[in-house]
């Protein structure tokens, strides 16, 4: 029993309406639709994870909050502005999203969550989103995916969604989801928000700890340090409209919903990597045979997170040296004569030396525009992957204004 | 009493030669020196601090066993090839060069430390340094401290040295130096090479406390995570011909025997900053009220390194919300509605929240060449200071390839 990709992405699942208006949050997106609604008019149990970081913007607060209710029927989220720093006045802003799209949908504020994107510091123009706002219920549809997504991308080049397919109980199933990223180089700056629905039935338990453990595989690989941005957020919404039955802890179709599940935030994780702000490559920093996990985790993200191993890609030199040293700062237990580093399966380093592998042939491998950067410590047996990118000069230029 | 800035570098102190020969280890530095000797013809005292990276270049690994010895007479050095993670055949080579520089001056290998910056993962080209080390004992001059400074650089754009003079028991004693550094957005990468010379008389266990306490004031300030390249090294001789008593413990001449030490090591530390590869502003980041020095250090060091807010100090753009973003995710104890950040002591952050200050004043003082980030988390009375750059677009040139 397996899955398979549709199309559709966040209005895949039945019952699900997803759509955009314009409001002109930020005066350079003129016309360009600025706040999505995911909206579902059935009950839902919800699901969500939030950022880890101690500044918390007044969005992720609400919806923290709301998240602890019962009946979660939309989605609210602008881009334009994070309302991150923003004091009690920014979480005042934030119940008043929620209000107004409660209103307009006829809920309660406490079933609605509210996300927003942006730079950070800034008051949201809360008067003119409220006006905007009161027009979303008419710009909902059930093929509406790829407006939402569009109205939440801010440096973000391209639209995330996906969507899959498979059956429960003999009763087809769907999950389907957005995204935005960008701002990748040092990935826990980037503020990422997925919005994900499943009309698959499922208790409230079960879906969190099937997002937890999905966001960990996924979002999280792309997180250097674990650490995250202000405004952060996944929220998955399950209607339970497939009308199989309801997905309990151990139950037999739990394992098919987590595959499926990890299909999405996989696929959603490596579009962000991918769109990252002046990405040029997209490497794949596998360790294996760390002592432990937190060690394999910490030699994985010295490497991916490194200025200079990143400026080497970008020039399309191996340098394994700068991955050496990385190695030997990043606080893993390891020795210097047992290090095999590997670039797509080719040997660079043999216990931490030069291998005889012509620096020509690894000279062609960074050239690529996609690679695997292998490396084994040989003191144990924990691994860790990380998903990163090269830093090129377009970052810098990308980054260093408003 | 106080000390004076004087001219000749680490040739400044009675007794000390300097020099350095051409060998052509780098094949694209042609007849540029390449080895430096610095040489005292009387006994010394040595001390010394070296990386802390569990990856140790060869030099590394035979100087530190050299230190141990109490006749130390010499330091070599070459620029070019770091012989980094070159194995047992590394040790070997470190080791014929300090046995070739031993043997043209008459000392045991012992008595010589070695030293490397370049390229890792290289051997060394033995054969012609041999032969060219044999021409440093005519190439070392009481006035040669330029040019043994001029033969470590790497990228560095400039020599660096500085010296100074004070009086113990009414005897004027000096300390001088050399250093190399460059590779700075990323500080822990770049390969720092300092040499330090003096002719007062001190203990040798008052000189290692002495040497370590002014690294932790400099050198390691400008090190972000305390973490260190393969190569790193600072050494201090001394030779005791000023004639002062000899410094022990609590000895009264300590405090201005540190002072001065201090004064040569900061300095020489922020030659190194701001020679950083393709740095274009010098920002000294404060953070005051921590809970404690390692909370302290962390949060400045997160400022400090965060790739996002060194591209918004490139552009200009003062962008405070990257620093409270970087606060909130490293790990020290802070409450967002606590924080003030000031910019050159102009208030940008009040609370967590935007100031009153105008923009454009932030703007005009991050225009600057040199500028102080100041923040205060008010959760304690622990500060910590860093020195750091931003992050150009010649910077990732500088370092996307050989």
């Amino acid at each position: 029993m397996s899955y398979t990709e549709i199309s559709g992405g966040v209005t895949a699942a039945q019952g699900f309406l997803a759509g955009s208006v314009y409001c002109g949050i930020k005066a350079s997106n003129a016309n360009r639709p600025d706040i999505a609604l995911i909206y579902s008019p059935q009950p839902t149990v919800v699901a969500g994870t939030f950022t880890t970081n101690k500044v918390k913007a007044a969005p992720v607060r609400v919806s923290m909050a709301h998240l602890r209710g019962n009946d979660v029927r939309a989605i609210v989220a602008n881009a334009g502005n994070a309302n991150a720093c923003t004091g009690v006045a920014g979480i005042e802003t934030a119940k008043r999203m929620a209000a107004a799209t409660a209103k307009a949908l006829k809920l309660r504020p406490r079933q609605v969550m509210v996300c927003s994107t942006g730079r950070i510091g800034v008051p949201l123009p809360i008067g003119k989103m409220v006006t905007a706002i009161a027009k979303l219920p008419e710009a909902v549809k059930n093929n509406g995916s790829r407006r939402a997504a569009e109205a939440i991308m801010t440096s973000d080049t391209f639209a995330k969604e996906i969507a899959v397919e498979f059956e429960l109980d003999g009763k087809p199933v769907r999950i389907g989801g957005i995204a935005k990223g960008a701002g990748m180089i040092d990935p826990n700056m980037a503020t990422m928000l997925c919005f994900i629905s499943t009309d698959a039935a499922i208790e409230k338990k079960q879906l969190q700890e099937a997002l937890s453990a999905s966001v960990e595989q996924s979002f999280n690989r792309i997180t250097v340090d674990g650490d995250m941005s202000t405004n952060d957020t996944v929220i998955i919404l399950a209607n339970g409209t497939a009308g199989n039955k309801s997905l309990r802890q151990g139950a037999a179709g739990m394992k098919l919903f987590q595959r499926a599940l990890d299909h999405v935030t996989r696929n959603l994780a490596r579009m962000i990597v991918e769109d990252g702000e002046g990405v040029t490559k997209f490497v794949e920093v596998h360790v294996n045979g760390a002592a432990n996990l937190a060690d394999a985790r910490k030699a994985a993200e010295a490497v991916a997170n490194s200025t200079l191993t990143k400026c080497a890609w970008f020039g399309g030199d191996p340098n394994w040296g700068r991955i050496m040293d990385a190695l030997g700062y990043c606080d893993a237990k390891m020795r210097e004569e047992n290090v095999d580093i590997f670039y797509d399966g080719l040997i660079a380093v043999k216990g931490g030396m030069a291998s005889k592998t012509p620096f020509s042939k690894l000279k062609k491998i960074v050239a690529q525009k996609k690679l695997t950067i292998t490396i084994d410590l040989h003191v144990g047996s924990a691994d860790y992957t990380v998903f990163t990118t090269d830093l090129s000069t377009d970052y810098v230029k990308l980054n260093m204004g408003e």
